[in-house]
């Protein structure tokens, strides 16, 4: 069995501030960026993972995922995935290190990076697509793989492991469902606050001919400007199409609510971050308020680990459930995020864009479907179409569905020559916009 | 008026884990670390501030600073004081580095050290220690120092003033009394988990006769060893005197509270991190099952920024409210935590030890009661006994009560040669560690 003998971390940034790519209410200049994570080991067998951010500080959680990546090499793979739960537990629980956190920010995303990584090691090891591995696996080493730790209260391991039976005879029936027909994507890339009204028109009819059917818009810097935008957005989608909302944590929580009664015309299924990603009791209230509107609040993307997960599901204030591939822990804590929020009947809609964050959610969503929520109902997964082109086996969306990766492993490996160019501050691109005048090296 | 020119952090360990000095249940080694961060002006006056760490990953904290710093480097002093508040929202809020948390974990630390750097330095530039440069401030000022985003639906401005004015009259009664009797502290220095039974006697013994009548003992790892444990405890101080317990995050929330029924014998006046510190509604639910036995919940070391102190105190959640001055954004962050405690009637206990925290909230608890709780009732200062040698002012504590600071600046300024000593990794004490093989390099 193959023992892990290196690791090695690149800072990779992408220049996306130059085109107002991504920008929202709170996040206006980001430059997609990732602590891209390499083990080798002694066999030919190697894992690749990624973190995202926004850019500054990527060097941060870089040098985070050094610290714990300690902890790792030099372990057996079998150390690690025969007891993938206590594994995952020990490593965010270091007694010195956990007090930077614990479980929240820097070092959270840094362990999204490390065990991203080691699940693309296993699935590799294993010949086939992460989601694939997921899908065969037995209920009760899947369940193994989790730390139930803080969520006794909510769902227990027992639990898990009879939801994840439930659905085991009917497996296969989905899996050659998705195979032909894809999971049904929703498309970010028309609405983002930076761009103007002919160019999000243009996007719309052009995302409409691709096939999507349902809409994000970004809202929350100006209430008229968002009434504006939302109405030249339905003028294009008409109203047999979804509109989604998102105010990126703009608001709070008395404004979240008369700000959305403001756009309630436009009838958009959900709010996403009206508030503080940390107030869980503040969105209960939102949800609350807005719900005869028809209005859902949608969050997750900052939802720093599971003990939030599991407050926000539990206090109805999350009626779509937004996990994040790199916010969270990696695979072992968003399994047990989706095992909670089919229990208390709330949708996964994960949340895509940046980098590398639709080609894990892909995986994530699959798994969903195929073992644990068995419907397509109200669940749709974020697409935004940035950056795939650096991506060996990159997502692919067809007429408005992602289509089901074939290659083994997690489909975050990296081309050699985006990692050499784009590599921060050392690489030909930065280099480059460093000569020009148009960055300036940190 | 001066401008600040220059930013110094360095990397300050302390190697505590050789002793077991704050062994706990989950942080069985700590070594006492902090970012010290300095301040330079283009005059004579300078500010000095940390935030604290237990050793790994405090180079983490350091580079966050370095980052954050940058938006203090080049700013007239008076830029920052005339409008606190709305620097201190930019601070957490650049538009990139917010992903990493946002106000949370490794960059909220930063955000401490640099705030409280500060803070340090305002006080310095009026002649006067912390806790009078708040009192003396006229409350419209105090105010525009906070930032209440995310905390209109639990405290507004006007109601922050409004706490503030209420106590004008009275203030200098209160000051006065201070300064003659001292602030009422208690003791964590005999309970920690990794002692024997002889010491915690010596030690109870000890404090008593430096007039200690508050007690606070480590629970949580095992049921049996915690009921001998406060059996001893109880044994040397009485029923007269108070018992605190705390388990440091070890408990699910069912387990919480089945544990502390079995030590309710020994009458705690509460149980301190039950469980997550992320948990709101967990902490919630063991507050309800446990005041029937008389135990209320306390937390906050670890809370991370005013939105969850907002929560576990409208929730019920927290019966003693912990802050600590380094785990939230500095002064600012503080005093509106400070002000919604108020409100909902849930007393301020701070959150001392580590190294510097009990120099800080020194000045916190004093004006807490001079300006916002005019009471002491069930109020209480946590005081650890360890590395107030390394400062230039270290808190006084006689007769188990916190002397009141005269120096002006906010106490935690480290003396030159104790910098020189135990800088990471280049400080002489660390050469010597390493060179004996006791500590190896990272």
């Amino acid at each position: 069995m193959a023992t892990i003998t290196e690791l090695t971390v690149k800072d990779v940034r992408f220049p996306t501030s130059l085109e107002a790519h991504g920008s929202d209410a709170m996040h206006a200049d980001p430059d997609y960026s990732c602590a891209y994570v390499i083990f080798k080991t002694d066999s030919k067998l190697e894992g690749h993972g990624l973190t995202f951010s926004l850019g500054r500080g990527n060097d941060l959680v870089c040098n985070s995922i050094k610290y714990m990546g300690r902890m790792v090499v030099g372990k057996k793979v079998s150390d690690i995935f025969d007891n993938f739960g206590i594994f995952w537990e020990k490593l965010v629980n270091d007694t010195q290190f956990r007090w930077l956190g614990p479980e929240k920010g820097v070092v959270h995303l840094a362990t999204a990076g490390i065990v991203n990584a080691l699940w693309d090691m296993w699935a590799k090891m294993e010949g086939k697509p992460l989601w694939k591995l997921l899908v065969d696996m037995e209920p009760e080493k899947l369940v193994s793989t989790m730390d139930f730790r803080y969520l006794s209260d909510a769902l227990t391991p027992e639990e898990a492991l009879a939801i994840l039976k439930k659905n085991q005879s009917t497996k296969a029936e989905r899996e050659k469902e998705l195979l032909s027909k894809g999971y049904p994507a929703y498309t970010t890339s028309a609405g983002w606050l930076g761009y103007s009204e002919e160019r999000i028109k243009k996007l719309c009819q052009e995302a409409m001919a691709e096939g999507f059917t349902k809409f994000k818009v970004k809202v929350g810097a100006d209430l008229k400007d968002d009434i504006r935008r939302c109405r030249v957005i339905r003028e294009q989608i008409g109203y047999d199409k979804v509109l989604m909302t998102d105010a990126n944590q703009r608001w709070d929580v008395q404004q979240s609510i008369d700000w959305m009664k403001q756009l309630a015309e436009f009838k958009p299924l959900w709010i996403e971050e009206p508030t503080s990603p940390d107030d869980i009791m503040g969105h209960a209230a939102i949800a609350k308020a807005l719900k005869p509107y028809g209005i859902g609040v949608a969050t997750g993307e900052m939802c720093q680990n599971r003990v939030m997960f599991k407050q926000f599901i539990v206090e109805g204030a999350m009626q779509f459930c937004q996990i994040d591939s790199c916010r969270l822990g990696g695979v072992n804590e968003i399994l047990v995020v989706l095992l909670m929020a089919y229990k208390y009947r709330v949708p996964v809609c994960p949340h895509g864009g940046g980098v590398g964050l639709c080609e894990y959610i892909n995986h994530l969503c699959i798994f969903d479907y195929i073992c644990v929520s068995a419907s397509m109902e109200n669940r749709v997964t974020e697409y935004v179409d940035h950056l795939h082109e650096h991506f060996k086996s990159p997502c692919v969306v067809k007429d408005g569905c992602y289509t089901v990766p074939k290659d083994p492993g997690y489909s975050a490996e990296m081309k050699e020559e985006s990692l050499l160019e784009y590599e921060y501050p050392s690489g030909s691109v930065w280099k480059k916009l460093f000569a020009e005048g148009k960055f300036t090296p940190e």
